[in-house]
């Protein structure tokens, strides 16, 4: 397999996809105000991590292209309502303005809700279209990990946390579900839909959970090691906005200990899948090599 | 049918499912917030027609009580969102302080966020435990009609129109979308539910769309003739908002006649459905009868 040949097959496939759901209809605005956001540099990472699983468990990835989409829909909501300003107040996502920089505050607002509502409308659209049960509970899955017990409820306690320090139990729910979730909800729609059993769906969820955190980790990580050039981002941002983070919890070497290990569980847990996990098993080890 | 008994007990059913969705658990403060804005005074309209929809084509309302839990939810998202600074600005709605103001502006983007995801998650999760297609089909006709073609389109029209007079095209897109697009998808959803044949569900859509004009209409005719008092929010709020209303486009004349029509309309269409549709029919004259 020509890993990165594949990669950016994949990634175009889904960026199609994107730029189909997204194409501009009356009122324009709010198509361009999506597609922005959407189209502003995103990895993809959730879409490649769903086509991924459906492959590890011997699926056919282009049943599984609608679903890819709809998550980074779903990703792309949560950042733009993140960054408003009655939220986390951010000018600047990846180097572009941000979505109610770039058009008006009512309007991004708008452009959040029609993401997570169009990316539930296509996956309604499939489990429609392709009829069979395990489309609708990909989608439940989905729906589940990215509301108020997922996504919404760590941008709350994230919220209330705020200029304090929080303790352990608080910053791991924070991370469990502002960024564990989603990547979970990805790896376990994707293996619904290729047909997984118990075991395998069981294994990712457990895969999700740890490269969720493990990357966080990273993130927080990065965010003191690392330069404003090599980020794309300001570093030392959660120093400055009292951000508890893992390191500022749980210390620099404790930090650096549990990425290594979650990491390394992660490679470990995704060779039992073997040669339909190889893509799935390469990217995971792309996105950890990012600090290795 | 003693229709006032048979109003209140399915009031009751659906506040009853509401309170069980919403029951706090942590984060409680994003419960409470969604909780506080769907208690706050809402006539259940929706899921009542959702569920006298079902029993129209005759199917048992109790089959579709989660689905009439989710589309008040996902109308009070719409509520919650069209209240924020940034959007209409309102503080005050049916007499009790907006969400914002209850809580924080955080807070309420978060909480229409959840009512919204909330929704789907329901009817998902019904779909799942149910089986049967027509689950998925009514939520992805819920989806659609509430999305950027539906409610989420209309609200940037009718942001995009404010401060200037809106042409009779605008007018109708945004009382049909923002307006008549709920209704129609309680209708259609609690149809789908009941198992419907083509014809009866495209008559409820035609009811629904109607439906939806005639109330548009009335609220703006009310604006103008109610009292405070009647009314429970200041009436003439639409003239000092400088806002287009059916009656600044049409003139008063044709606003009546249009309702009258589209309300008679209505009722005809409705005797179709005989006995089954007798809850529907008179809840449908009940909602007429506010200004005849």
């Amino acid at each position: 397999m020509d890993f990165e040949k594949v990669l950016n097959e994949r990634i175009e496939l889904v960026n199609e996809g994107l730029r189909a759901y997204l194409k501009p209809r009356y009122p324009e605005i709010i198509y361009e105000a999506m597609g922005y956001s959407v189209f502003a540099g995103g990895k993809r990472l959730r879409p490649l991590l769903l086509l991924g699983a459906c492959e590890a468990v011997g699926g056919d990835i282009s049943e599984a292209l609608g679903f890819a989409c709809a998550i980074e829909m779903i990703h792309t909501y949560t950042l733009i309502h993140d960054d408003l300003p009655a939220m986390d107040n951010d000018d600047f996502r990846r180097g572009k303005p941000t979505c109610h920089k770039a058009f008006s505050e009512d309007i991004a607002i708008l452009a959040g809700d029609g993401l997570l509502n169009l990316g539930f409308e296509v996956m309604l659209s499939e489990a429609v279209k392709k009829g069979g049960a395990e489309y609708t509970r990909a989608a439940l899955t989905i729906g589940e990990l990215c509301g108020v017990k997922g996504t919404i409820g760590g941008q709350v306690v994230d919220l209330l946390s705020e200029e304090k320090k929080a303790d352990e139990e608080t910053l791991l729910y924070i991370h469990k579900t502002k960024t564990a979730a989603l990547i979970q909800a990805a790896l376990k729609a994707g293996a619904i839909i290729g047909g997984a059993d118990h075991k395998a769906l069981s294994s990712l969820d457990e895969i999700g959970y740890k490269m969720g955190i493990a990357f966080q980790i990273k993130d927080d990580i990065l965010d003191i090691t690392s330069t404003t050039e090599v980020l794309g981002k300001p570093v030392g941002s959660d120093d400055k906005n009292n951000k508890s983070t893992y390191v500022s919890v749980f210390g620099f070497d404790r930090a650096n200990e549990d990425y290594l290990r979650l990491s390394e569980e992660v490679c470990r847990l995704l060779d039992d899948f073997g040669e339909k996990g190889a893509f799935l098993r390469a990217y995971a080890e792309k996105l950890i090599d990012r600090i290795n």
